[in-house]
């Protein structure tokens, strides 16, 4: 069995049909997903809409209050331009997200955990880089005596490479969410709506 | 500032007297504490009473219903004896513990995290071994862009080791919690007791 963490955003919706069609069945595919008091919740509307329509097992933990020192969270100003999007890292949230999925993995018997990272986001996010990623993959081989893997089948390609990937499985784009602010529409003026703008023009 | 993982149990209480005597000021030292629904919750009681007597900055975080699996929570039956300890093991618990520290320690500048794994537990527990903890440090350095460091410095000590330690550090043993069942008083008995006894006798 496979664990994928699913944001509804553009990477991890194409993780999950990266992941579907190179599995058996359906029914080897769970998510996991993660409500953290992000600004763009929205986001999680996309994730679910894409479980039921694959009718797959998921989760969603409730990890509001976790995290500090954010513009996705809370009142904090949202930068309005991708050249500093510093701002909107959130310390510690891979390395989070990777340990619950990791817990729930070992403790429900999965063999993989799925994350969607891009080359991309390496620049500003740490917890994109192979380096820290390759670090929580040690780690959760060892906590889990060999039984639970690591993927980051992305981690290498660019947001433009997944999207051009996400065309042959035939994802629909419309049913993703990037948008930091989380309002009605995307904005397209912020660095994710940029970043989604640019990858798929 | 340096962040203590504590529990209440022996040997966290003795890392805490450590780290303090290796501090310039208890200003320096703030501690981490978490209730996942162990049924030996009562350990919290001990961690807050070191907390309060050293004047020191604390934080909780309530991670119930966060984990599975294991006979330290719900109803599950507890093993009675120290040659089979493994159904209390916590799946991914530090690995989850490590993470929310990093989180709190990245987003509020603290330097160092400190847990107090020791040898003796490696047999049984996969998360109090070198690799995952190193796996895990190299992670965290990663996240942080080299700010924050894991620290284990018990990792290579036994308990017996850990409690001459505390000896010298003059801690009062009566003040730490190791019994998993989390009565009245310690059982004696279970795996944790054992373990304890041995140590201290």
């Amino acid at each position: 069995m496979k664990l994928v963490i699913l944001s509804g955003g553009l990477d991890s919706v194409v993780l999950l049909h990266w992941v579907l069609a190179n599995s058996e069945s359906n029914a080897d595919v769970d998510t996991i997903m993660f409500d953290y008091g992000q600004k763009h919740k929205k986001e999680l509307v996309y994730a679910k809409y894409w479980t039921q329509l694959f009718n797959l097992g998921s989760m969603v933990y409730d990890l509001n209050g976790m995290f500090h020192d954010s513009a996705l969270l809370g009142d904090r100003a949202m930068p309005y331009n991708d050249e500093d999007m510093s701002p909107t890292v959130v310390p510690g949230r891979n390395m989070v997200f990777i340990s619950v999925a990791a817990s729930r993995a070992m403790a429900d018997g999965y063999s993989s955990i799925y994350i969607g990272t891009n080359k991309d986001d390496r620049k500003v996010y740490p917890d994109c880089r192979f380096t820290f990623l390759e670090g929580m993959a040690t780690a959760l081989y060892k906590a889990s005596e060999g039984k639970v893997s690591l993927e980051y089948p992305f981690a290498n390609m660019t947001k433009k490479q997944i999207v051009e990937l996400g065309m042959q499985l035939n994802v629909d784009f419309d049913k993703t969410w990037s948008c930091y602010l989380g309002g009605d529409k995307q904005c397209g003026v912020c660095g994710a709506c940029q970043s989604r703008i640019k990858a798929l023009s």
